[in-house]
Formats: C-alpha cells, sequence, structure tokens
C-alpha cells in the first residue's frame, strides 16, 4: 500500500465528521472507513485505533495555533500591550476556528465516559498557559507587571479573553465575535488585564 | 393517573442519566421509560416530549442557584467586596455543581445538532449577567467602580471565576477546586477584578 498525505487527510477529514456527528464514543472505525470508501486495511494501515485518530485531530487543529502564539511570546519586543494584544490576536484566531470549537465539543460530550488521553483533553491548553506565565513572569520579575501568581494570571488573561463569546460558541447559541469585533473584544479584555496586574503604586508619603 | 412528585422526580433523574450517557441526540423517549420502570402512559402524562424533559432538568439545575445569586445582589450592603465574594460564593457553588456540570456537557455535546431552547443552552447565565450587570452599572453611576460596559464587566467577573478551573471541569481532565480552595479562588479572581475596575484616580495636578 502507497501511503500519500492526500489519503491520510481524508480519513482525518471523514473521522473529524464522524466525531461530530456521533460523539467519540458511538463513532466507529468502520463507519469512518464507509465514509472514505477505503478499505479496513487501508485504514488501520494509518491509524491503528480510534484514539490515534482523535489524537491526529488534536494536534493538526492546535500545532499551527499554538506555534503562533509561542512564536509571538518567543519574539517579544520591550512593549508588554503590543506582545499581548499580538499573542490576543492568534489566541482568538485559534480557539475560534471551526475545528477547536468542534473538538472542544466532542470532547466535553465524552469527558467522564472515555479514556481519552490527557493530551486530547487540554487542546494545547496547558502548553498555551506554560509559555503565557513564563512570559508574565518576567514581566513581574522586570516590574512591568505586579509580582504574583504567573501560572493564575495567564489562565486570568484567557479568561478575559473568551469572557463575553466562550459560552455562546460551545453550546452554538450565537456566534462568536466578527471580524470586525475581534480588535473591540481584544482591546476590552486587555485594558482589564493590565489595570489588575499593574504595577502596584508605591505607597504615597505624606509630605506636608 | 394520579400524579405525585416522587414519580416526577424519578423520570426527570432518569432522563438525566439517560442524557448523560447518550447524549440529547440518542437518548429516546423509551428508553427513559425503561430506566423508570413506568408505562409509556405515565411518562407522557408527565413529559410530552424529549425537549420538555431537558427543559424541565434546566430548570431544575438552575432555579435554586440563580434565584440564591440574585438574592445576594438584591439585598446588597454598602460594601461591593462583601456583596461580590457572597455572589461569587453562590456562583461557584452553582457552576460546580454535578448536575449543572453534566448538563453543560450535554448541551455542549448537542450543540450544532439540535434545536434546543434557547432558554436550555444559556443554562441561565443570561439572567445572572444582566442581574450583575445591573448591579456593577449602580456601583459604576455611585463611583465605586470605575465607568464602562457594565455587561461587559459581569462577563468578566463570571470569567475570572471560572478561570483556573472550567477547561478542566468542564472536559473531565481534573477537578474543580475543592472545599478548601474555592475561597482562595474567590480571592484571586476578585482582587483581579476590584484593581481591572477600580474607578480612575484623579489626575495629579503637580503642586510645586
Amino acid at each position: 500500500m502507497k501511503r500519500t498525505p492526500e489519503k491520510r487527510q481524508a480519513i482525518l477529514d471523514a473521522a473529524a465528521e464522524e466525531f461530530r456527528d456521533k460523539g467519540y464514543e458511538r463513532a466507529s472505525m468502520s463507519d469512518i472507513g464507509l465514509r472514505t470508501g477505503f478499505s479496513k486495511t487501508t485504514l488501520y494501515g494509518y491509524f491503528g485505533a480510534k484514539e490515534a485518530l482523535l489524537a491526529a485531530l488534536v494536534d493538526e487543529a492546535t500545532e499551527n495555533g499554538v506555534a503562533a502564539m509561542l512564536e509571538v511570546l518567543a519574539g517579544a519586543g520591550p512593549h508588554l500591550a503590543v506582545t499581548l494584544e499580538r499573542f490576543a490576536g492568534r489566541y482568538l484566531s485559534y480557539a475560534l476556528s471551526p475545528s477547536v470549537c468542534s473538538l472542544r465539543r466532542v470532547l466535553a460530550a465524552g469527558a467522564g465516559r472515555s479514556e481519552l488521553d490527557l493530551r486530547c483533553r487540554d487542546l494545547g491548553a496547558a502548553r498555551i498557559d506554560a509559555a503565557l506565565a513564563g512570559y508574565l513572569r518576567a514581566q513581574m520579575e522586570a516590574g512591568a507587571l505586579r509580582g504574583g501568581d504567573a501560572r493564575g494570571s495567564a489562565q486570568q488573561f484567557r479568561a478575559l479573553l473568551e469572557a463575553s463569546w466562550f459560552d455562546r460558541v460551545l453550546f452554538d447559541y450565537g456566534s462568536g465575535p466578527g471580524p470586525g469585533q475581534v480588535e473591540e473584544e481584544i482591546e476590552f479584555a486587555l485594558a482589564a488585564f493590565l489595570r489588575a496586574w499593574a504595577p502596584a503604586l508605591p505607597v504615597a508619603t505624606d509630605a506636608s
């Protein structure tokens, strides 16, 4: 059997549809095979099990998005607000992408019922939080932000970025911000975050 | 047929299990009937359709919790931080309760596939945000908080309260804060919120 990237992609696309339609638990390798029209041998030649397919979908959905965020942090210039604004833009492109939204629903549905690899459930959040916490910790040490729990502050920034639309998108009762609203959303979240983590003012000494 | 609250509750419990095990789409009235042991006539005497069952479960999960939050806001004393801290405690009891977590997964799984009543999808969030926004708007007008988008600030407070555990709980790859940690979580979120929304300092006039 000759392996090709096209066949692999066709299998991944079929698996994404199958998971979306039936949920992870009820999805079956045979039905994924039927959707592609490939033989069982071909299918198993690419992916040995349903879990491997889900893991590959998670990798596909996260790898570019997460790499783009880490790149912003790694190449950060001197301006905290500019870096966080760029990071936020990449975070929202990632979190609002149809493949990430769809996987989030599949994973939420399987929660408590599937013994899935933790890597799958996390959808990149642990790597994103760790990298952002590292960046924020350095800013705290440099005095550009108040000192405190850097990991907690990273989770707060991500939560603020999702505050207005996460429920709506996850539960599909409204859309996320449109292209014109993303900048506004980011500005609102970033302003609150920067006020919350601004360096503490020195205590005023009474000079009168 | 004599209706009793016990029978109604038994049907709701069976429906909650059925939805959790199979998801909303695949859940069936006949299987819910089988779980209770009641006849189809009895079942339909209480709930005419699957959607009515889900709506009743949402009502059951939200009514006490949401009422408890609104009560805090309605009876708020003069201390903003005390009121928000009490509200936060009730919000976390609600959002971390097993029935709310379980419904969130059922709703996320059905997203994009079911024509569910919007009231079901929202899980009380719209009422919570509206009430909290009203309270925060009054605080802004009284000068206890900086002016701005009150609804946005309410969503930010809720997001900060969920920042460290929402993903973990929804996707079931870790637990929420334990009883001893809830106060710490609230304190961390509340402190950030109060710094973010503290009244703007008057511009210092140079008196030298």
